[in-house]
């Protein structure tokens, strides 16, 4: 992310939604029933449903988007261009029907929050979240608690630490801050709650500041 | 997973797959489809692909899946049921649209590896394996390895390192292996490596023998 067009809990207000917002635009709509087919996937009858009918159709509607797709490297310094805020990363991303997706929220005091109701998809123990999935949500979440403190790092060590197991199929809140900053070191934590304020799960991280380059 | 019927390091064969093989059942092609499908949105031009007629389509088949889909009560019984080595879970799942999924065999000297090519759903930094995403595959490769030693646990606490950028579209090698073991405590550690043997990011685990129990 760009710093200086970014914005943070010092000059924006409470609240400030911080993840691409899904627009209704046609690939967030496709991507939405994207996301609508991998669960339905993993819930459906493996005998009833037609299956065949269902991998001609999808492999269909894969070929039509395959070949109006560009090639990969123009694709990359298109996705990367424009707005500071990524729509395609794997957690908040509208377009990745991989991310749930989450929506984060900056908070005055400088942490950034959002409530999430994992489901099927993202299962590790039965009935409940995968902990490599709770890793994946935090350490995106501390990221952006970076930029909204103003600064932007890549991570260097995240510690993961498993309370409770975190519960599918219930409203999740999840949240982060800088907890302080050492020169070009951001320590950031964050941690999952559920609805009724039990952590599940909680993460402390040290991130670096140094910027990937964008492909251009 | 269940003890006693997963294979360990001390009664199968070096190079045993530990992962559900993808069988060319009808769920295994369809969920393939489904992948292709998630990468393609991904890649496809925003304006040219007829985005609105893809969604149509996609939501169809959703619709078609769900009516043949049993209660989530019922399918969590269902999903759980048979043999000891998930298909659905997030990271090594042949039934679960966001994993790669990961394909590991477990080695005679107690590691379990895979080899892996991430692509654009996976992205982080411009061209780059999101940070949460490398714990997320290195958590489950730790489960898998403390199955392969004998052992099964619930993360308790996950270190991950971050060495250097861990790049797309090239294969990695992710391994893990039971470190040490201290009653109830299990200690795990693993990395991902580029081809030529590059660590770009390491972790550590600490697994506690406690077994959530199957729905049913």
């Amino acid at each position: 992310m760009e710093l200086g067009t970014h914005p943070t809990f010092r000059d924006s207000a409470d609240g400030t939604v911080l993840t691409s917002a899904r627009a209704g635009d046609p690939i967030d709509r496709a991507t939405d029933a994207a996301r609508r087919v991998v669960d339905a996937l993993l819930r459906t009858d493996r005998t009833n449903a037609n299956l065949e009918r269902v991998t001609e159709e999808l492999d269909g509607i894969a070929e039509h988007l395959e070949e109006h797709a560009p090639a990969v490297a123009e694709r990359l310094i298109d996705m990367w261009s424009g707005e500071g805020v990524t729509r395609h990363d794997p957690v908040t991303g509208p377009e990745n029907a991989i991310a749930p997706p989450l929506v984060l929220e900056g908070r005055g005091d400088g942490t950034v929050c959002g409530t999430v109701t994992l489901t099927m998809a993202y299962q590790g123990p039965p009935g409940h979240v995968h902990g490599g999935v709770s890793a994946l949500l935090l350490d995106h979440v501390l990221g952006v608690a970076n930029a909204w403190y103003g600064r932007s790092g890549m991570t260097a060590q995240l510690s993961t630490r498993y309370h409770r197991p975190t519960p599918l199929f219930e409203p999740l809140t999840i949240s982060g801050r800088v907890a302080s900053v050492d020169g070009r070191k951001i320590h950031a934590e964050g941690d999952i709650r559920t609805a009724d304020g039990q952590v599940c799960v909680s993460v402390e991280g040290l991130f670096i500041d140094k910027t990937v380059p964008r492909p251009r």
